[in-house]
């Protein structure tokens, strides 16, 4: 591994990062919170001057391949949740630095599990903070910084360590292009969700906040009640078409900003996520239908917990904990399928399902009739075996990841679901869970152990296990892999 | 489909097995319990009546092939639990049929979940029926035909429908020849069970019942409290011991007989299987140290769990409900690793799990040097990408059909721990699962809408999938898939 090569990229990537939290700044400022101003510019500078001696260096070699791309993914991704988590400690506004680390995780993992118990009591410097990861974190810290830094040959390797799905939607042959139409729109989509919210009454700074977590699917909210606070059923539907938007591939915007009208349609991913959309809103309102008489209300309240826990936002308007179990075991398989690919959601990703539902068919089909020769087809194209195969071991590998974090959760010894059903949202990085960490609950209560397990998860889940396994195995260390 | 030939086929394995109800009804008449006896010959008499002209007739085309083969053994697992389930219903002794059905399905595919709520008012006859049950469905009622009937070149597709695991253990070149080895391997072994039980203390009658679950690694026990009943340390690890020789691959006896003895040692299922058990025990007894102090109970009572819950028997001797949820959880993992390929355990299997870790293994290796050619190894062959892909696929297809059920078990508005661990229990083929279904609890207060399903998923998982879906796929019926 070129380590050189690694330190340098890091560094320079930290460095511009380190002028990210001169934003939540300015909020303190504007808020004459002079405690948490003076912990933003404090770790800002600390960032800076840390990681400038090695930015500005060039290494002797600066070749990269997806090995060096993986590690500083990796990293990377540890060094912001790290640093992020820096100014809720340093405040105070979280005393444990364990806990810091689990809500700056939780937030640029755009998990929005948190382990705060009263959360408006925290700063509006700190609020704005948390649902800033999210917003980062949604289309990555590296797309980030590939937009902002100049252009290079290892850009591609990067983005495609960090982009989610099975697929990185390649919108212009040039990384930093991509990386800069995707920021684009990203940022008119929460500008225009931000002003819709305004127009429904909800003030400025909430309306910032919430546009910012749902953009990333994060769900960080910054009421104790969540979105139920604002008793609004305009800012619900606003919400849930935001959730919805968010959960879409990017590539998608993009495709219809240049014309491309008909490829959409002819979009298989695109097709299946609002059909399972409509489905599982459709099996909910009927379970639920004891619980909520008035049929708008049934609506509004299956659509927005669906989309919410599909695209893994995780806001919540509704205790689904008292839902029938039924409703509950719907919202669990959206857990597991989560968004579509290329979008800032997680989950398996729609794509995936889709590529798994086809081999599952083809295998069936083949067995019963050797001797025909089954093609499996994706989007116009044939989808090659390697594709299927790697989403297969993709799906194994996560499997497994969930169960070994299971059983180092139950060390704490909590009931079944509530074990298991944390594991499950933080790898898919949604937010609530079953029983003990429900919609209206929180992660304060787990040991120090389970929270490190719970944060790594969040980072499995959303980098896609390998940069993680790659940063973990000795052998990239030694150089010999 | 050559419906003909399946009809043939059926019928007269139908006509042949329609003499197992002859051997309980000997039981009856040894105990003088007429009702018991005359219900198991009425069945007997009317299954020979009903299939024996359709098992004259030849059929015009003996063609078969795999659609046939899979067809045969799905509707052979329809007829043989239905028709078992029949004495207990027909004697009153469980007044549902659902009940009857679920009863008698658990046995045949040695699952071992019971829906009685007091076992011992049973009469012996059907005492020694439920674990009878165990025992054909153990190596396969379709084997037993193969055993019996004359051979047939249909023989060797019929085995591999029916036979557990991603590989058939090709003993000998001759589908029926293996088929009688196998059975003389496995009748050897249950009566030297029995023997080693009387000489325990245990009743005959128990032993004869014990020694049949414990081979068909069933669990069905004959008394209320389990193996708690007998309150013997010796009979407890005389029954460790036979669960986990059930749970290897029935060649490795094969092989050992003709003294293949380097094969076996060289056996990479084996080796893993055992390593297994030994390392859940360990962590086992860490976790229940508070509540078994004493070493030697501690151990005694982990590796019979272990052994119980990994070879899919499901016998208890302690009600692990009471367990630290970590060592709830080391058992639920086991639940689905289940035991060897090619005997008579349920659940993914060992060899399953090897492979795909193994194909994790690579693809992270592959992504991390796209260069380098990396081979899968199997034993001493290398593994073909045929066999990695069929494994891979089949899990996708069980994972996708475990939350299915989940899905349609919840309507029965149970906790989560309850809904999902019935369905891993089922699908596994175990017995017991977590809180209202745990070791000391039985599956009575489902709804029969639930109780159907986990039935199906009983089949599903003792038939591998694969022939519940050809049965239930209407392209086959309509000639034309």
């Amino acid at each position: 591994m070129n380590k050189q090569a690694v330190a340098h990229y890091l560094c320079r990537i930290t460095a511009w990062g380190s002028l990210l939290f001169l934003i939540p700044a300015l909020v303190s400022l504007f808020y004459g919170e002079w405690d948490s101003l003076k912990v933003f510019i404090e770790v800002a500078v600390g960032m800076a001057v840390l990681s400038l001696p090695m930015a500005i260096l060039k290494p002797k070699e600066s070749d990269m391949f997806a090995k060096e791309a993986l590690m500083i993914v990796a990293l990377l991704w540890v060094i912001y949740p790290v640093a992020g988590a820096l100014p809720f400690w340093l405040s105070g506004e979280i005393p444990s630095f364990v806990d810091a680390v689990f809500e700056s995780v939780s937030g640029f993992t755009t998990t929005g599990s948190t382990i705060l118990t009263d959360i408006e009591s925290m700063s509006h410097g700190m609020l704005f903070w948390r649902s800033f990861t999210h917003w980062v974190g949604g289309m990555g810290v590296l797309v980030l910084a590939i937009a902002i830094l100049p252009a290079n040959k290892a850009t591609m390797y990067l983005m495609r360590a960090e982009c989610a799905g099975p697929q990185v939607g390649k919108l212009t042959p040039k990384g930093r292009t991509s990386a800069r139409y995707l920021y684009i729109i990203y940022g008119v989509l929460t500008v225009a969700l931000t002003v819709l919210l305004i127009l429904g009454g909800m003030p400025v700074f909430d309306s910032i906040c919430h546009a910012m977590g749902t953009a990333g699917t994060g769900g960080f909210g910054i009421k104790n009640n969540g979105i139920a606070f604002y008793n609004s059923k305009y800012i619900e539907y606003v919400l849930t078409v935001g959730m919805i938007v968010f959960g879409v591939n990017f590539s998608i915007y993009y495709l219809i900003l240049t014309g491309h009208i008909k490829t959409v349609l002819r979009n298989a991913e695109l097709r299946v996520y609002l059909i399972i959309i409509l489905l599982a809103t459709g099996l909910i309102m009927g379970s639920n239908i004891l619980i909520h008489p008035d049929p708008e209300e049934n609506f509004r309240s299956a659509v927005f917990q669906v989309s919410s826990i599909m695209t893994s936002t995780g806001f919540g308007t509704d205790d689904y904990a008292l839902w029938p179990e039924f409703s509950q075991m719907v919202l669990l398989m959206l857990m597991f399928i989560g968004a579509c690919a290329g979008s800032t959601g997680g989950g398996l990703k729609v794509q995936r399902i889709i590529i798994m539902f086809k081999s599952v068919k083809k295998f069936v089909r083949q067995t019963l009739s050797p001797k025909c020769v089954y093609v499996l087809k994706g989007e116009d194209k044939t989808m090659d075996t390697a594709t299927v195969h790697g989403v297969q071991t993709y799906f194994i590998l996560y499997t497994g990841l969930l169960f070994i974090s299971l059983l180092l959760v139950s060390f704490d010894n909590n009931d079944f679901a509530t074990s298991f059903s944390s594991v499950v949202t933080c790898i898919n990085n949604i937010g609530p869970g079953l029983n003990k960490v429900g919609p209206t609950q929180n992660f304060s209560f787990f040991s120090n152990f389970a929270k490190i397990i719970l944060s790594f998860d969040m980072l499995l889940g959303r980098l896609e296990c390998l940069p993680v396994i790659v940063m973990l195995s000795p052998s990239v260390w030694r150089n010999k892999f």
